[in-house]
């Protein structure tokens, strides 16, 4: 049997209909506009588990009242460089990028800004959020906080969450080097990837649900931490420094016998560092490029593959796809295209197939 | 042939001898004893090659210039939660010290602040800085970038350095809880030790100074980072965050033909959060208890060793040690006591052997 062909879709097209599809459902035009830029930007850059796929699970979230169309953001500013959001449901692009708009412009008063995101669900991709603080001159970092999912070393059990971190920076000739990384082995997308291909994954990458090691997608649920111990101290303390510190906690909440204590919901962190501060902005832009030219010409490992830089991979699939549209497997489109067609939202020409 | 026996010494007693010996060699008795403290506090813990095996080094620094016993530490305030230490060559300890200082109390006025330490030596174990953070009630978030020594994800050459990250929060039953992390599989301290006890290393932990893999410790040089991509890409960003932002390149230099490129030099940054900004303290330090509780109680994966939190081992460590000495082996024992005699410091008498 051939493979199902997947039809591209331009990327204008494509936030045009989610757009839409969010004003429908009850969501602002800006916050509309917001979250259909953080999906397709997640699609852009090749990570489809955090795109346009998502749109159904938010109309159901819509529907179970476990995220809200029209939020009433809390924003305080307790502190000078803090602010807090808390986000009352709201989806993640909503207030992830309200919290990088807030740490951008306290950033340029203060030096740094740290802005905490109370109570939000499905984040998305968080390198989008850092990305548009490093599009402004700034260092930006990100953490998200969720339920967990990942064994914690020593477990066998879901301990703590996949929780990522990214960091990007601006450079001169590279564009924006982003670092976007789950504190996982494998992201839960990726095994959904491979489950598909029908691809066995390595060893040490995750557990089945009864906590037995598994190379079979199939059967694969909870992703190990990246190297052992180091990955879930690193995904605890992103629970402690977003969850705890905002008194929203998660993780601890998930293993009591709490009603709610598994029910989806995140918490998040927007750091924004002003390079002005330190030093001439021109002069950090262009010893990033010099450093990424170093490390690029480093030699190869037996294998002979290129070296690249953080986000590297991720911005040549942002060029291609900006250009020759987003590839669109059938199934997640026609879900897509199933609830665009509920909500009246016409459905876009794809530019061509494969 | 019995493996020589290793002796105990107080650690007051080696804070007294390592404090006297900085003395003699030209620091001031406040720079002495803030030195003194951080080496002994990683021999404490646990992390003998960060402890007072590196006083021999220094002498040797002191002499050749590459750190000044005398520094003179600029002290700026560019924005109101930014400090910019530049560290003229201090010994690491100095210079990361007054970093922790001046964040902590920075960030109880702005909520959070943001301490860059620009061209220190040698900064040891940086959970010692973040412990005195969150000793404060205060989240510590510690970065330091050095000299390449680590392979870059893609290369099997030297390219960037085994960076640490480190983060604290204070608890109320657990006390400091610590995450001190190196970005590569195997610390070159652990090396040493795999190499002193002649066992062999695991696959994929380390390369020869050829670039060949292998799991002999006397040949291993090159660790490798963790998680691969993830490893050396956090690296990277470490490098940008503190060197590349203090203007103060290392990775870049040391790949150039700059004829001091590969000299050793550090910088660092300090970052503390006033937990008191976003909520109550008391729940925030109680939360933590109940999360790490949690974490404690998951099922074992098979093997069943007990779940430990970050830290946990070097508090043990630390607890141990404080009551019956800290274990010396000769060789560093004699080295060091050579330097003392040189100096005219008083030798303290072992506690017992063991």
């Amino acid at each position: 049997m051939s493979k199902p062909e997947k039809i591209r879709v331009s990327a204008d097209a494509l936030r045009q209909m989610v757009r839409a599809m969010f004003e429908k459902l009850g969501t602002s035009p800006e916050d509309a506009a917001t979250i259909a830029n953080a999906l397709v930007w997640a699609n852009l850059r090749g990570v489809d588990s955090h795109g346009i796929s998502r749109v159904p699970r938010y109309v159901e979230m819509f529907e179970s009242g476990e995220a809200k169309a029209k939020p009433h953001l809390r924003i305080a500013n307790p502190r000078p460089s803090v602010i807090t959001i808390d986000a009352d449901a709201a989806p993640g692009p909503v207030a992830m990028h309200r919290a990088a708009r807030e740490a951008i412009a306290l950033s340029r008063k203060m030096g740094v800004a740290w802005a905490a995101v109370r109570g939000t669900v499905h984040t998305g991709a968080i390198g989008h959020y850092v990305s548009d603080v490093a599009g402004e001159g700034l260092i930006g970092i990100g953490l998200v906080a969720g339920v967990p999912n990942m064994a914690y070393a020593g477990s066998n059990a879901a301990g703590v969450a996949t929780s990522p971190i990214a960091i990007a920076v601006p450079s001169e000739r590279h564009g924006t080097v982003l670092l976007d990384m789950a504190t996982a082995v494998i992201a839960l997308g990726k095994i959904a990837q491979f489950r598909q291909a029908g691809t066995p994954l390595e060893p040490g990458m995750a557990l089945t649900a009864a906590g037995e090691p598994t190379t079979d997608p199939a059967l694969a649920e909870i992703p190990l931490p990246v190297g052992g111990a180091k990955g879930s101290g690193l995904s605890l303390m992103i629970e402690f420094l977003t969850s705890v510190l905002v008194g929203n906690p998660i993780v601890a909440e998930y293993h009591s016998d709490s009603p709610h204590g598994k029910r989806h919901r995140q918490n998040g962190t927007i750091i924004a560092v002003d390079i002005g501060a330190f030093g001439p902005l021109q002069a950090f832009r262009t010893t990033i490029d010099s450093t990424l030219d170093a490390i690029k010409a480093l030699p190869r490992a037996a294998g002979g593959q290129e070296i690249l830089y953080p986000g590297e991979r991720g911005s040549r699939t942002y060029e291609e796809r900006n250009r020759r549209g987003i590839p669109i497997a059938p199934g997640p489109w026609q879900k897509l295209c199933k609830d665009a067609q509920k909500l009246a939202v016409v459905i876009p020409e794809p530019m061509a197939s494969g």
